[in-house]
Protein backbone atom coordinates (compact mmCIF):
# COMPACT_ATOMS: atom_id res chain seq x y z
CA UNK A 1 0.00 0.00 0.00
CA UNK A 2 1.23 3.30 -0.69
CA UNK A 3 -0.81 6.81 0.14
CA UNK A 4 2.25 8.86 1.01
CA UNK A 5 -0.17 11.93 0.14
CA UNK A 6 -4.31 11.90 -0.22
CA UNK A 7 -3.69 11.43 -4.34
CA UNK A 8 -2.15 8.10 -4.20
CA UNK A 9 -4.70 5.12 -5.10
CA UNK A 10 -5.04 2.41 -2.49
CA UNK A 11 -6.42 -0.56 -4.79
CA UNK A 12 -7.73 -3.29 -2.85
CA UNK A 13 -5.50 -6.60 -2.57
CA UNK A 14 -6.96 -9.83 -4.62
CA UNK A 15 -5.96 -12.97 -3.09
CA UNK A 16 -6.54 -16.53 -4.57
CA UNK A 17 -7.59 -14.51 -8.20
CA UNK A 18 -7.42 -17.73 -10.14
CA UNK A 19 -9.93 -19.75 -7.84
CA UNK A 20 -12.27 -22.06 -9.28
CA UNK A 21 -15.51 -21.24 -7.02
CA UNK A 22 -18.08 -19.37 -8.19
CA UNK A 23 -18.11 -17.25 -4.63
CA UNK A 24 -16.61 -14.20 -4.82
CA UNK A 25 -15.86 -12.94 -1.17
CA UNK A 26 -15.60 -9.50 -0.49
CA UNK A 27 -14.18 -7.23 2.85
CA UNK A 28 -14.51 -4.05 2.88
CA UNK A 29 -13.61 -3.29 6.54
CA UNK A 30 -10.67 -6.10 6.04
CA UNK A 31 -7.95 -2.85 7.70
CA UNK A 32 -7.56 -0.84 10.26
CA UNK A 33 -4.77 0.76 8.87
CA UNK A 34 -4.63 4.85 8.20
CA UNK A 35 -2.86 5.52 5.40
CA UNK A 36 -0.12 8.17 6.62
CA UNK A 37 -1.40 10.82 4.48
CA UNK A 38 -4.59 10.66 6.74
CA UNK A 39 -2.26 10.53 9.74
CA UNK A 40 -4.48 9.78 12.82
CA UNK A 41 -7.58 11.33 11.81
CA UNK A 42 -7.20 12.91 15.65
CA UNK A 43 -7.51 9.56 17.01
CA UNK A 44 -5.72 7.94 20.05
CA UNK A 45 -4.39 4.69 19.06
CA UNK A 46 -6.89 2.79 21.72
CA UNK A 47 -9.50 3.75 19.31
CA UNK A 48 -7.23 3.24 16.21
CA UNK A 49 -7.13 -0.35 17.20
CA UNK A 50 -11.26 -0.49 17.62
CA UNK A 51 -14.00 -1.93 16.15
CA UNK A 52 -14.90 1.55 14.68
CA UNK A 53 -11.54 0.88 12.76
CA UNK A 54 -12.18 -1.96 11.11
CA UNK A 55 -13.88 -5.26 11.12
CA UNK A 56 -11.68 -7.76 13.73
CA UNK A 57 -11.49 -10.80 12.39
CA UNK A 58 -13.27 -10.48 9.23
CA UNK A 59 -9.91 -10.81 7.10
CA UNK A 60 -9.02 -13.90 8.48
CA UNK A 61 -12.43 -15.22 8.40
CA UNK A 62 -12.49 -14.55 4.85
CA UNK A 63 -8.76 -15.33 4.02
CA UNK A 64 -10.26 -19.14 5.57
CA UNK A 65 -12.96 -18.90 3.89
CA UNK A 66 -11.25 -18.87 0.37
CA UNK A 67 -8.63 -20.94 0.93
CA UNK A 68 -11.37 -23.79 2.02
CA UNK A 69 -13.56 -22.96 -0.86
CA UNK A 70 -11.15 -22.02 -3.19
CA UNK A 71 -12.47 -18.29 -4.03
CA UNK A 72 -11.61 -15.46 -4.83
CA UNK A 73 -11.13 -12.74 -2.04
CA UNK A 74 -11.29 -9.26 -2.60
CA UNK A 75 -9.90 -7.00 1.02
CA UNK A 76 -9.61 -3.38 1.69
CA UNK A 77 -6.06 -2.16 2.62
CA UNK A 78 -7.26 0.60 4.64
CA UNK A 79 -9.27 1.66 7.78
CA UNK A 80 -13.14 2.07 7.04
CA UNK A 81 -13.01 5.70 8.90
CA UNK A 82 -11.04 7.16 5.85
CA UNK A 83 -13.82 5.63 3.32
CA UNK A 84 -16.43 3.04 4.57
CA UNK A 85 -16.27 1.05 1.19
CA UNK A 86 -19.79 -0.12 1.83
CA UNK A 87 -21.10 3.02 2.12
CA UNK A 88 -21.81 5.38 -1.48
CA UNK A 89 -19.87 9.07 -1.45
CA UNK A 90 -23.32 10.50 0.03
CA UNK A 91 -23.78 8.57 2.60
CA UNK A 92 -23.32 10.00 6.08
CA UNK A 93 -21.65 7.17 6.81
CA UNK A 94 -18.71 7.37 4.37
CA UNK A 95 -16.43 9.52 6.22
CA UNK A 96 -18.31 9.07 9.29
CA UNK A 97 -17.78 12.23 12.02
CA UNK A 98 -18.76 10.13 14.70
CA UNK A 99 -18.71 6.13 14.95
CA UNK A 100 -20.75 4.30 17.95
CA UNK A 101 -20.18 6.95 20.69
CA UNK A 102 -17.07 7.96 19.00
CA UNK A 103 -16.13 11.15 17.82
CA UNK A 104 -13.97 11.27 14.59
CA UNK A 105 -11.99 14.41 14.83
CA UNK A 106 -10.09 14.20 10.95
CA UNK A 107 -13.37 13.56 9.45
CA UNK A 108 -15.13 16.41 10.55
CA UNK A 109 -15.64 19.90 7.97
CA UNK A 110 -14.15 18.19 5.57
CA UNK A 111 -14.66 19.75 1.94
CA UNK A 112 -16.03 18.65 -1.39
CA UNK A 113 -12.58 18.24 -2.22
CA UNK A 114 -11.43 16.05 0.53
CA UNK A 115 -14.63 14.10 -0.21
CA UNK A 116 -13.62 13.34 -3.70
CA UNK A 117 -10.10 12.90 -3.10
CA UNK A 118 -10.66 9.82 -0.56
CA UNK A 119 -13.85 8.82 -3.19
CA UNK A 120 -10.70 9.12 -5.52
CA UNK A 121 -8.10 7.22 -3.73
CA UNK A 122 -10.28 4.32 -1.63
CA UNK A 123 -13.67 3.81 -2.93
CA UNK A 124 -12.93 3.96 -6.98
CA UNK A 125 -10.25 1.45 -7.08
CA UNK A 126 -11.70 -0.80 -4.44
CA UNK A 127 -14.90 -1.10 -6.29
CA UNK A 128 -13.23 -0.97 -10.04
CA UNK A 129 -10.99 -3.65 -8.51
CA UNK A 130 -14.16 -5.58 -7.87
CA UNK A 131 -16.11 -4.93 -11.21
CA UNK A 132 -12.88 -6.19 -12.80
CA UNK A 133 -13.01 -9.50 -11.22
CA UNK A 134 -16.90 -9.96 -11.28
CA UNK A 135 -16.89 -8.58 -15.16
CA UNK A 136 -14.52 -11.26 -16.39
CA UNK A 137 -15.89 -14.14 -14.45
CA UNK A 138 -19.69 -13.07 -15.92
CA UNK A 139 -18.04 -13.12 -19.64
CA UNK A 140 -16.58 -16.33 -18.93
CA UNK A 141 -19.58 -17.78 -18.05
CA UNK A 142 -19.17 -18.34 -14.45
CA UNK A 143 -22.31 -17.16 -12.91
CA UNK A 144 -20.46 -15.57 -9.83
CA UNK A 145 -22.11 -15.18 -6.33
CA UNK A 146 -21.29 -12.68 -4.23
CA UNK A 147 -20.41 -13.08 -0.55
CA UNK A 148 -19.39 -9.98 1.53
CA UNK A 149 -17.57 -10.94 5.13
CA UNK A 150 -18.34 -8.72 8.47
CA UNK A 151 -17.91 -8.96 11.83
CA UNK A 152 -20.10 -6.69 14.22
CA UNK A 153 -18.97 -5.63 18.17
CA UNK A 154 -21.04 -7.87 20.74
CA UNK A 155 -22.25 -4.62 22.73
CA UNK A 156 -23.41 -1.82 20.86
CA UNK A 157 -24.31 1.67 23.08
CA UNK A 158 -23.97 -0.24 26.24
CA UNK A 159 -26.70 -3.20 25.10
CA UNK A 160 -25.41 -6.68 24.31
CA UNK A 161 -26.55 -8.46 21.39
CA UNK A 162 -27.79 -11.62 21.17
CA UNK A 163 -27.33 -12.63 17.48
CA UNK A 164 -23.75 -14.47 16.54
CA UNK A 165 -24.65 -15.15 12.74
CA UNK A 166 -26.36 -12.29 10.93
CA UNK A 167 -27.12 -13.47 7.43
CA UNK A 168 -28.43 -9.91 5.45
CA UNK A 169 -29.45 -9.70 1.56
CA UNK A 170 -30.11 -6.99 -0.60
CA UNK A 171 -32.98 -7.39 -3.13
CA UNK A 172 -32.57 -11.09 -4.01
CA UNK A 173 -32.71 -13.35 -0.30
CA UNK A 174 -32.21 -16.50 -2.62
CA UNK A 175 -28.50 -16.98 -1.22
CA UNK A 176 -29.53 -15.11 2.58
CA UNK A 177 -31.90 -17.91 2.75
CA UNK A 178 -29.96 -20.63 1.45
CA UNK A 179 -27.14 -19.69 3.91
CA UNK A 180 -29.62 -19.27 7.18
CA UNK A 181 -31.34 -22.59 6.86
CA UNK A 182 -28.12 -24.49 7.00
CA UNK A 183 -26.27 -22.14 9.07
CA UNK A 184 -28.89 -23.49 12.16
CA UNK A 185 -26.71 -26.81 12.56
CA UNK A 186 -23.87 -24.82 13.59
CA UNK A 187 -25.32 -24.21 16.81
CA UNK A 188 -25.07 -20.16 16.29
CA UNK A 189 -27.91 -17.86 17.21
CA UNK A 190 -28.27 -17.05 13.46
CA UNK A 191 -31.15 -13.90 12.04
CA UNK A 192 -31.96 -12.98 8.88
CA UNK A 193 -31.35 -9.02 8.47
CA UNK A 194 -29.74 -8.54 11.72
CA UNK A 195 -28.10 -6.97 13.08
CA UNK A 196 -28.83 -4.82 10.25
CA UNK A 197 -30.52 -5.05 6.86
CA UNK A 198 -30.81 -3.50 3.47
CA UNK A 199 -33.07 -0.74 5.10
CA UNK A 200 -30.32 0.51 7.37
CA UNK A 201 -28.43 1.29 3.95
CA UNK A 202 -25.47 -1.23 4.80
CA UNK A 203 -25.75 -2.95 1.27
CA UNK A 204 -24.03 -0.86 -0.32
CA UNK A 205 -21.14 -3.18 -2.08
CA UNK A 206 -24.50 -5.71 -2.81
CA UNK A 207 -26.37 -2.98 -4.68
CA UNK A 208 -23.54 -1.82 -6.74
CA UNK A 209 -22.37 -5.37 -8.09
CA UNK A 210 -24.83 -7.97 -7.33
CA UNK A 211 -27.95 -6.28 -7.76
CA UNK A 212 -27.55 -5.21 -11.12
CA UNK A 213 -26.44 -8.34 -12.81
CA UNK A 214 -28.72 -10.42 -10.97
CA UNK A 215 -25.99 -12.26 -9.25
CA UNK A 216 -26.98 -14.60 -5.87
CA UNK A 217 -25.83 -12.39 -2.93
CA UNK A 218 -25.33 -12.11 0.85
CA UNK A 219 -23.63 -10.12 3.43
CA UNK A 220 -22.65 -12.31 6.85
CA UNK A 221 -21.85 -10.65 9.86
CA UNK A 222 -20.10 -12.53 13.01
CA UNK A 223 -19.84 -11.40 16.09
CA UNK A 224 -16.30 -10.35 16.98
CA UNK A 225 -16.30 -12.29 20.04
CA UNK A 226 -16.02 -15.10 18.85
CA UNK A 227 -13.77 -15.04 15.97
CA UNK A 228 -10.76 -13.14 18.30
CA UNK A 229 -7.96 -15.72 17.81
CA UNK A 230 -6.48 -16.82 14.79
CA UNK A 231 -7.16 -20.11 16.25
CA UNK A 232 -10.69 -19.08 16.28
CA UNK A 233 -10.97 -17.59 12.89
CA UNK A 234 -9.94 -20.29 11.73
CA UNK A 235 -12.22 -22.30 13.10
CA UNK A 236 -14.95 -20.41 12.27
CA UNK A 237 -14.39 -20.67 8.59
CA UNK A 238 -14.24 -24.72 9.04
CA UNK A 239 -17.59 -24.52 10.04
CA UNK A 240 -18.67 -21.70 7.84
CA UNK A 241 -17.44 -23.18 4.56
CA UNK A 242 -19.70 -25.95 3.97
CA UNK A 243 -22.51 -23.74 4.70
CA UNK A 244 -21.61 -21.65 2.16
CA UNK A 245 -20.90 -24.44 -0.43
CA UNK A 246 -24.19 -25.95 0.68
CA UNK A 247 -26.31 -22.54 0.27
CA UNK A 248 -24.25 -22.11 -3.19
CA UNK A 249 -24.89 -25.69 -4.46
CA UNK A 250 -28.70 -25.49 -4.11
CA UNK A 251 -29.50 -22.53 -5.98
CA UNK A 252 -31.25 -22.52 -9.14
CA UNK A 253 -29.05 -22.61 -12.09
CA UNK A 254 -29.78 -19.76 -14.58
CA UNK A 255 -29.53 -20.72 -18.56
CA UNK A 256 -26.61 -19.36 -19.92
CA UNK A 257 -27.16 -17.78 -23.13
CA UNK A 258 -23.67 -17.76 -24.13
CA UNK B 1 -8.70 5.69 -30.29
CA UNK B 2 -5.63 2.97 -29.78
CA UNK B 3 -6.87 -0.72 -30.63
CA UNK B 4 -3.99 -2.35 -32.36
CA UNK B 5 -4.34 -5.46 -30.71
CA UNK B 6 -7.71 -7.07 -28.82
CA UNK B 7 -5.87 -6.53 -25.53
CA UNK B 8 -5.76 -2.54 -25.54
CA UNK B 9 -8.34 -0.63 -24.06
CA UNK B 10 -10.60 1.75 -25.30
CA UNK B 11 -12.10 4.13 -23.06
CA UNK B 12 -14.76 6.62 -24.06
CA UNK B 13 -14.40 10.18 -24.56
CA UNK B 14 -16.05 12.58 -22.21
CA UNK B 15 -17.05 16.00 -23.16
CA UNK B 16 -17.28 19.09 -20.86
CA UNK B 17 -15.85 17.32 -18.22
CA UNK B 18 -16.27 20.64 -15.92
CA UNK B 19 -19.79 21.05 -16.53
CA UNK B 20 -22.21 22.60 -14.22
CA UNK B 21 -25.53 20.89 -14.98
CA UNK B 22 -26.85 18.16 -12.79
CA UNK B 23 -27.14 16.29 -16.00
CA UNK B 24 -24.31 13.60 -16.77
CA UNK B 25 -25.39 12.16 -20.57
CA UNK B 26 -24.07 9.08 -21.77
CA UNK B 27 -24.15 7.45 -25.60
CA UNK B 28 -23.20 4.20 -25.59
CA UNK B 29 -24.22 3.59 -29.29
CA UNK B 30 -22.54 7.06 -30.53
CA UNK B 31 -19.82 5.29 -33.30
CA UNK B 32 -19.82 2.63 -35.57
CA UNK B 33 -16.23 2.68 -35.73
CA UNK B 34 -15.02 -1.40 -35.59
CA UNK B 35 -11.53 -0.99 -33.76
CA UNK B 36 -8.69 -2.48 -36.02
CA UNK B 37 -7.97 -5.65 -34.00
CA UNK B 38 -11.46 -6.87 -34.93
CA UNK B 39 -11.17 -6.71 -38.58
CA UNK B 40 -14.58 -6.20 -40.37
CA UNK B 41 -16.38 -8.84 -38.61
CA UNK B 42 -17.38 -10.32 -41.59
CA UNK B 43 -19.51 -7.29 -42.40
CA UNK B 44 -19.94 -5.45 -45.89
CA UNK B 45 -19.13 -1.44 -45.46
CA UNK B 46 -22.98 -1.22 -45.55
CA UNK B 47 -23.52 -3.32 -42.95
CA UNK B 48 -20.76 -1.23 -40.66
CA UNK B 49 -22.39 2.00 -41.55
CA UNK B 50 -26.32 0.98 -40.41
CA UNK B 51 -27.99 1.08 -37.41
CA UNK B 52 -26.98 -2.32 -36.50
CA UNK B 53 -23.96 -0.74 -35.63
CA UNK B 54 -24.56 2.16 -34.07
CA UNK B 55 -27.51 4.83 -33.34
CA UNK B 56 -26.96 7.35 -35.98
CA UNK B 57 -27.22 10.67 -34.67
CA UNK B 58 -27.56 10.25 -30.95
CA UNK B 59 -23.79 11.38 -30.79
CA UNK B 60 -24.88 14.75 -32.52
CA UNK B 61 -27.77 14.69 -30.61
CA UNK B 62 -26.01 14.62 -27.22
CA UNK B 63 -23.77 16.57 -28.19
CA UNK B 64 -26.02 19.60 -28.82
CA UNK B 65 -27.64 18.65 -25.27
CA UNK B 66 -24.29 18.75 -23.18
CA UNK B 67 -23.87 22.20 -24.66
CA UNK B 68 -27.35 23.71 -24.54
CA UNK B 69 -27.78 22.30 -21.15
CA UNK B 70 -23.86 22.64 -19.82
CA UNK B 71 -23.96 18.94 -19.47
CA UNK B 72 -21.04 16.26 -19.17
CA UNK B 73 -21.22 13.59 -21.95
CA UNK B 74 -19.48 9.97 -21.96
CA UNK B 75 -19.62 8.53 -25.01
CA UNK B 76 -18.61 5.45 -26.59
CA UNK B 77 -15.44 5.14 -29.32
CA UNK B 78 -15.95 1.72 -31.01
CA UNK B 79 -19.35 -0.08 -32.41
CA UNK B 80 -21.87 -1.79 -29.92
CA UNK B 81 -21.36 -4.86 -33.09
CA UNK B 82 -17.37 -5.29 -30.79
CA UNK B 83 -19.59 -4.64 -27.87
CA UNK B 84 -22.84 -3.82 -27.02
CA UNK B 85 -22.17 -1.17 -23.60
CA UNK B 86 -25.90 -1.31 -22.34
CA UNK B 87 -25.39 -4.96 -21.69
CA UNK B 88 -23.93 -6.73 -19.38
CA UNK B 89 -21.18 -9.58 -20.23
CA UNK B 90 -23.82 -12.23 -20.20
CA UNK B 91 -26.97 -10.70 -21.88
CA UNK B 92 -27.29 -12.05 -25.88
CA UNK B 93 -27.07 -9.05 -27.19
CA UNK B 94 -23.10 -7.78 -25.51
CA UNK B 95 -22.01 -9.38 -28.43
CA UNK B 96 -24.57 -10.10 -30.44
CA UNK B 97 -24.47 -12.48 -33.37
CA UNK B 98 -27.48 -11.41 -34.89
CA UNK B 99 -28.93 -7.77 -35.03
CA UNK B 100 -32.37 -7.68 -36.73
CA UNK B 101 -31.99 -9.76 -39.69
CA UNK B 102 -28.07 -9.39 -40.05
CA UNK B 103 -25.93 -11.71 -38.98
CA UNK B 104 -22.36 -10.78 -37.26
CA UNK B 105 -20.05 -13.39 -38.54
CA UNK B 106 -16.99 -12.52 -36.57
CA UNK B 107 -19.24 -13.10 -33.57
CA UNK B 108 -20.06 -16.70 -34.33
CA UNK B 109 -18.16 -18.96 -32.05
CA UNK B 110 -16.51 -16.47 -29.26
CA UNK B 111 -14.92 -18.43 -26.78
CA UNK B 112 -14.73 -17.67 -23.03
CA UNK B 113 -11.49 -15.72 -23.41
CA UNK B 114 -12.75 -13.49 -26.43
CA UNK B 115 -15.72 -12.64 -24.47
CA UNK B 116 -13.24 -11.77 -21.48
CA UNK B 117 -10.82 -9.78 -24.08
CA UNK B 118 -13.80 -7.42 -25.40
CA UNK B 119 -15.06 -7.01 -21.55
CA UNK B 120 -11.98 -6.07 -20.54
CA UNK B 121 -11.13 -3.47 -23.49
CA UNK B 122 -14.34 -2.14 -24.07
CA UNK B 123 -17.25 -3.10 -21.12
CA UNK B 124 -15.12 -1.91 -18.12
CA UNK B 125 -13.32 1.38 -19.30
CA UNK B 126 -16.51 2.94 -20.37
CA UNK B 127 -18.18 1.61 -17.24
CA UNK B 128 -15.35 2.55 -14.76
CA UNK B 129 -14.96 5.57 -16.65
CA UNK B 130 -18.50 6.72 -16.15
CA UNK B 131 -18.29 5.38 -12.86
CA UNK B 132 -16.12 7.56 -11.57
CA UNK B 133 -17.77 10.70 -13.22
CA UNK B 134 -20.76 9.85 -11.20
CA UNK B 135 -19.20 9.15 -7.78
CA UNK B 136 -16.92 11.84 -8.10
CA UNK B 137 -19.95 13.99 -8.46
CA UNK B 138 -21.68 12.41 -6.00
CA UNK B 139 -18.78 13.05 -3.37
CA UNK B 140 -19.24 16.58 -4.13
CA UNK B 141 -22.74 16.67 -3.15
CA UNK B 142 -24.09 17.60 -6.54
CA UNK B 143 -26.81 15.12 -6.97
CA UNK B 144 -26.39 13.72 -10.32
CA UNK B 145 -28.75 13.08 -13.28
CA UNK B 146 -28.52 9.96 -15.61
CA UNK B 147 -29.69 10.41 -19.10
CA UNK B 148 -28.37 8.14 -21.85
CA UNK B 149 -28.95 9.11 -25.06
CA UNK B 150 -30.46 6.81 -27.95
CA UNK B 151 -31.70 6.34 -31.40
CA UNK B 152 -33.59 3.32 -32.52
CA UNK B 153 -34.73 2.59 -36.36
CA UNK B 154 -37.79 3.68 -38.09
CA UNK B 155 -38.65 0.01 -39.45
CA UNK B 156 -38.09 -3.12 -37.24
CA UNK B 157 -38.73 -6.37 -39.00
CA UNK B 158 -40.48 -4.19 -41.80
CA UNK B 159 -42.34 -2.85 -39.40
CA UNK B 160 -42.76 0.97 -39.35
CA UNK B 161 -42.92 2.52 -35.45
CA UNK B 162 -45.25 5.21 -35.00
CA UNK B 163 -43.28 6.11 -31.79
CA UNK B 164 -40.93 9.15 -32.88
CA UNK B 165 -39.56 9.74 -29.01
CA UNK B 166 -39.72 7.04 -26.38
CA UNK B 167 -38.52 7.23 -22.73
CA UNK B 168 -37.66 4.53 -20.67
CA UNK B 169 -36.89 4.52 -17.00
CA UNK B 170 -35.24 1.47 -15.21
CA UNK B 171 -36.95 1.49 -11.07
CA UNK B 172 -37.56 4.77 -10.70
CA UNK B 173 -39.49 6.46 -13.16
CA UNK B 174 -39.94 10.18 -11.53
CA UNK B 175 -37.27 11.26 -14.28
CA UNK B 176 -38.91 9.42 -17.08
CA UNK B 177 -42.76 10.66 -16.45
CA UNK B 178 -41.62 14.49 -15.83
CA UNK B 179 -39.60 14.31 -19.00
CA UNK B 180 -42.75 12.54 -20.84
CA UNK B 181 -44.95 15.37 -19.33
CA UNK B 182 -43.04 18.04 -21.25
CA UNK B 183 -42.31 16.30 -24.29
CA UNK B 184 -45.66 16.26 -25.36
CA UNK B 185 -45.38 19.97 -26.78
CA UNK B 186 -42.65 19.12 -28.65
CA UNK B 187 -45.40 17.96 -30.75
CA UNK B 188 -43.97 14.38 -31.23
CA UNK B 189 -44.99 11.29 -31.01
CA UNK B 190 -44.01 10.05 -27.42
CA UNK B 191 -44.57 7.33 -25.78
CA UNK B 192 -43.59 5.96 -21.73
CA UNK B 193 -40.83 2.57 -22.35
CA UNK B 194 -41.89 2.44 -26.15
CA UNK B 195 -39.99 1.05 -28.43
CA UNK B 196 -38.00 -0.89 -25.60
CA UNK B 197 -38.42 -0.96 -21.98
CA UNK B 198 -36.40 -2.57 -19.06
CA UNK B 199 -38.37 -5.66 -19.30
CA UNK B 200 -36.53 -6.18 -23.05
CA UNK B 201 -33.08 -5.70 -20.30
CA UNK B 202 -32.27 -2.72 -22.22
CA UNK B 203 -31.49 -0.78 -18.93
CA UNK B 204 -27.85 -1.73 -17.78
CA UNK B 205 -26.32 1.66 -18.08
CA UNK B 206 -29.15 2.64 -15.63
CA UNK B 207 -28.98 -0.05 -14.21
CA UNK B 208 -25.46 -0.25 -13.05
CA UNK B 209 -25.16 3.78 -12.73
CA UNK B 210 -28.35 5.05 -11.17
CA UNK B 211 -30.22 2.34 -9.67
CA UNK B 212 -27.26 1.88 -6.91
CA UNK B 213 -27.15 5.21 -6.03
CA UNK B 214 -30.44 6.21 -6.06
CA UNK B 215 -29.80 8.74 -8.99
CA UNK B 216 -33.07 10.09 -11.37
CA UNK B 217 -32.79 8.63 -14.51
CA UNK B 218 -33.91 7.95 -17.97
CA UNK B 219 -32.99 6.74 -21.75
CA UNK B 220 -34.01 8.61 -24.38
CA UNK B 221 -34.83 7.21 -27.69
CA UNK B 222 -35.29 9.32 -30.31
CA UNK B 223 -36.11 8.05 -34.00
CA UNK B 224 -33.33 8.20 -36.23
CA UNK B 225 -35.76 9.27 -39.45
CA UNK B 226 -35.85 12.35 -37.53
CA UNK B 227 -31.70 13.27 -36.58
CA UNK B 228 -30.91 11.83 -39.99
CA UNK B 229 -28.55 15.30 -40.57
CA UNK B 230 -26.74 17.60 -38.31
CA UNK B 231 -28.63 20.20 -38.71
CA UNK B 232 -31.59 17.74 -37.83
CA UNK B 233 -29.43 16.76 -34.88
CA UNK B 234 -28.64 20.48 -33.85
CA UNK B 235 -32.69 20.97 -33.90
CA UNK B 236 -33.75 17.97 -31.55
CA UNK B 237 -31.25 19.46 -29.58
CA UNK B 238 -32.77 22.33 -29.09
CA UNK B 239 -36.38 21.12 -28.78
CA UNK B 240 -35.31 18.04 -25.99
CA UNK B 241 -32.91 20.87 -23.88
CA UNK B 242 -35.59 22.90 -22.19
CA UNK B 243 -37.72 19.31 -21.92
CA UNK B 244 -35.02 17.92 -19.98
CA UNK B 245 -34.15 20.96 -17.98
CA UNK B 246 -37.83 21.63 -16.99
CA UNK B 247 -38.17 17.72 -15.86
CA UNK B 248 -34.40 17.92 -13.72
CA UNK B 249 -36.01 21.40 -12.26
CA UNK B 250 -39.21 19.27 -11.34
CA UNK B 251 -37.47 16.84 -9.45
CA UNK B 252 -37.66 16.82 -5.80
CA UNK B 253 -34.16 17.92 -4.37
CA UNK B 254 -33.28 15.05 -1.22
CA UNK B 255 -31.63 16.14 1.39
CA UNK B 256 -28.06 16.40 1.20
CA UNK B 257 -26.44 14.28 4.31
CA UNK B 258 -22.96 16.15 3.05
Amino acid sequence: MTAGTQGDAIPPVIDNAQAASRVILVCEHASRVIPTAWGTLGLTAEQQAAHIAWDPGALAVAQGLSSRLDAVLVHAQASRLVYDLNRAPDQRGAMAIRSEDQDIPGNRGLTAADRMLRTAALYLPFHDTLHGVIAARIAAGRAPVVVTIHSFTPVWFGTPRAVEFGVIHDEDPTLARAILDRAGATGMDCRLNEPYSAADDVTHTLRLHATPYRLPNAMLEIRNDLIATPAACAAMAETLAPVIAGAVASLPMKESVL
